[in-house]
């Protein structure tokens, strides 16, 4: 472990997974993601997590599912080295690789391989804010080295035919997410709204869809983070504690 | 009124409406979607509201809001005759007119007149479940004489320049809609889903686009229609009764 980073306990059949301080944490995204497209991950499935950061969408669906490979995607070099190490840590080498690589300009990824694609990608579109584009942070939250359309493309060139593609973001991404899912032929099939409690806007979009996927959309119950008495709520202490 | 037809009174400042037995009745679909367009709709704006059926969205707009016209578009003329007789048993004939016509194939629409264009259209996609073309009730339901892209492709022609559209749809139409829009240039703004309670999907979708609006799109608090005690909400409340 190197003096910048920090250890922690997964609190799942004790997993621990390394982060960079000051860098982009896992958080609530992230875990989401992974529970998403956890029901539509079959033993022997390949997986790709594009733009996997710490790993922790890898670590996740190696530990919780039969998935026989996932393989992490990072452009970053220094937190691709770390995820490596947490995968290292967890003893899951033997199914979960981390290649770094360029969404953008991806060099190591076989097309039409992949069972399921799984992604938390930068949710800020280009040009939205400021940021410094050589900050690790903001490389992860913002459209700088690559847009969605990049992540949405990629995607269903690494799928298979009927294959899965999952994501978080945000929900004003939703149009665009939908757009883009159209025209790369991967078809929406659920999305699922994540609101911090029942009266409030969601805060997070979790969306699927099926590479050649005939058309028929469904909008899932919403999922609450909190209920109104700001305890976390039994579906949300279901996806952090099951076993 | 006609054998065949029934009166309703809609608990609004004495307001009524004709109806035609074992045709399609207004529901809460039209209530909410009047409710939905209601906030953007400023004293002096004309008004669009195709596929008026029985003229329900049109008559509460007029009653709730200061919109100097509104135009009910129809193309089944028995019921368009129907609300015609429900606008004059209102007496809304100085700012409320029926107008017979085509969505698919328009006549007396004039392109770029409209501040705001509001539709309850047929939601059922075109060739799904078994439909008998010549019944009422599966004209307004089913794409049978109009599809979405025709209704869409024509409230883009009839609005102004940054004119609202707003539309009540089922949720599978989500993505279907979007698209659509995206098409026609008119950017999805605002999406809000109805659920009938807290714990389940939603059943209704109200949609809100601005014609060469920027893209920035909010996914709305949900709206519910019973609370888990199977209450009316006090917003389902608020939005039949207020004044």
């Amino acid at each position: 472990m190197k003096e910048n980073e920090t250890l922690e306990d997964l609190q799942y059949k004790g997993y621990k997974i390394l982060q960079k301080k000051g860098a982009f944490k896992f958080g609530v995204d992230a875990v989401l993601a992974a529970y998403y497209a956890e029901s539509d991950i079959k033993p022997g499935h390949k997986i790709l997590d594009m733009g996997t950061g710490t790993g922790i969408i890898a670590i996740l669906i190696a530990a919780r599912t039969k998935a026989s490979h996932i393989t992490g995607m990072e452009i970053q070099s220094e937190i691709a080295d770390m995820a490596l190490r947490s995968v290292k840590l967890n003893n899951l080498e033997s199914r979960v690789s981390i290649v770094i690589d360029d969404i953008a300009h991806p060099k190591n990824i076989s097309p039409g391989y992949y069972d399921h694609v799984v992604t938390n990608p930068p949710y800020k579109k280009k040009g939205s804010g400021i940021v410094n584009p050589g900050d690790s942070k903001a490389i992860s939250r913002h459209e700088i080295l690559c847009t969605l359309e990049d992540v949405i493309s990629l995607a269903a060139k690494s799928l298979k035919p009927n294959g899965f593609f999952t994501m978080v973001n945000r929900p004003e991404r939703l149009c665009d997410s939908m757009e883009l899912m159209r025209k790369y032929k991967i078809e929406p099939k659920t999305v699922r709204f994540v609101h911090p409690v029942p009266s409030r806007s969601p805060s997070i979009m979790l969306i699927k869809g099926v590479k050649f996927g005939n058309p028929y959309l469904k909008v899932e119950p919403p999922l609450y983070i909190f209920d109104e008495e700001n305890n976390y709520t039994r579906e949300i202490n279901d996806i952090y504690n099951r076993e």
